[in-house]
């Protein structure tokens, strides 16, 4: 498993688990607890998983009295760890990056580019329509997505054009956001925006965007790499998809990298 | 702000808090409750963010019968929320993705890469060494901490090479996996690796990876693109990375995409 691993999941060595079912007790609680963590020590496990579903939630003092802490929630129900080995908990933790994707679309017949300001702002910068992925939301369907609800455009996925990583990022609870500004290339023109979300929307002379001071820096960063693009093929620019189907569980997931010439797609291997 | 919209988080009217101190009963328990969330509805609050410690979780039952459920919780505290604005929650939601990062570490003297093969494994395909990236952890850095974890082998950051995007990943709790394959330099070149992570590990000849059937699918992918840079140059597979200075918040970020000509990195704007 690619991805997935580096910490202990697989080789936990046996869980104990309580209160999976929706109405019945948490195994374990009360005195019975600490002589059940004795003996899963005993028997060698590693660690200890406890999903407790959200109205059964008064046990979760007890739990803590033994050393639980919380792993994760979201909606009904939460789930709590004990890690029993050696030094420091090596479970894998959860979720650690919020998504946010955004889309630059541009009019290859006009050398315009589809540009907002944000309301409620401090500063008026323009910069590209965008927002975060729902839950098993391809990044392409979120840039698509996202423009057409702030913009009224229609568009297509073309090509990731750049990736940013950020740190205890504002509005993201602590945890950290990856931002991708995709390259669209637009189905419709006439403009009906969002009046919640922006103050103004327009198509921008590419160029124009690549120069103005009002724009936010990361904006500022991909207009002159998409003029680039426009003016000397989008092939220097691209990060282009393509769809794999992973073996081992049947999922399929999207590959995004620089083009590959014909004649290494062919040299053989998988 | 980039990237952290599209949501309401700013624009929520005001939230009702409790249980935000260490000891102190949350607010607006038992009778209380229902009468605040009129009050709240009335003042034209549109949602109320509930932060409860561990140790108080017993009020979370009666947090639920007044509609809340679990926003997240981590460690030692939960935060539920409550909907109150017309339709469905616009409230954002939680960090969606885990990240793990994988290092291609190609010596290009002798054109060798280095490669594992995972233990406990069905097939025993060889890979890139990598893993989950830790909280507030770089990309870049998490490939060079994962490839000494595995392989002893100690290298440099020097572009992201793929990423790839999969939805309810296996080991990832449900959530979306981010995997992102960086192209690495080795400073160091003799290999000691993890007895309890790895079964084998090598530095094996790129043309051979980029043709085996006993590769993962991303990884003859990214073998045959890494391939093509070594013979055609770097320059063609590379998406580098830049660092900036949020302005707003003063946190640095980076920022990656294909590399731009000097002269479109001075034409102006920021």
């Amino acid at each position: 498993m690619e991805g997935g691993k580096g910490r202990e999941r697989e080789g936990e060595g046996g869980e104990g688990r309580g209160g999976q079912g929706g109405g019945e007790e948490p195994r374990g609680r009360s005195r019975a607890a600490p002589d059940s963590i004795k003996q899963w020590k005993r028997e060698g496990k590693i660690a200890v998983w406890l999903h407790i579903p959200i109205l059964q939630s008064s046990f979760i003092a007890s739990a803590v009295s033994q050393g639980f802490t919380f792993h994760h929630a979201e909606g009904d129900s939460s789930t709590l760890t004990l890690w029993l080995g050696d030094g420091n908990s090596r479970l894998p933790g959860y979720a650690t990056h919020q998504l946010g994707v955004a889309g630059a679309v541009l009019d290859n017949s006009t050398g315009k580019v589809l540009v907002v300001q944000d309301k409620n702002k401090t500063t008026n910068a323009w910069k590209f329509p965008g927002g975060l992925s729902d839950p098993g939301e391809d990044i392409g369907d979120t840039a698509v997505r996202e423009v057409f609800e702030e913009t009224g455009i229609k568009s297509e996925f073309k090509s990731i054009l750049s990736i940013r990583q950020q740190h205890r990022h504002p509005g993201a609870f602590g945890k950290s956001d990856m931002y991708i500004i995709c390259r669209l290339e637009p189905s419709s023109f006439n403009i009906s925006f969002c009046q919640q979300e922006c103050l103004r929307c327009e198509w921008m002379d590419l160029d124009e965007l690549a120069k103005t001071k009002d724009a936010t820096p990361i904006t500022s960063s991909v207009a002159k790499l998409l003029l680039y693009g426009y003016r000397e093929g989008f092939d220097k620019i691209d990060i282009t998809m393509k769809e794999f189907s992973a073996v081992y569980t049947g999922l399929v997931y999207k590959l995004y990298h620089r083009e590959l010439p014909e004649s290494y797609k062919d040299m053989g291997g998988l």
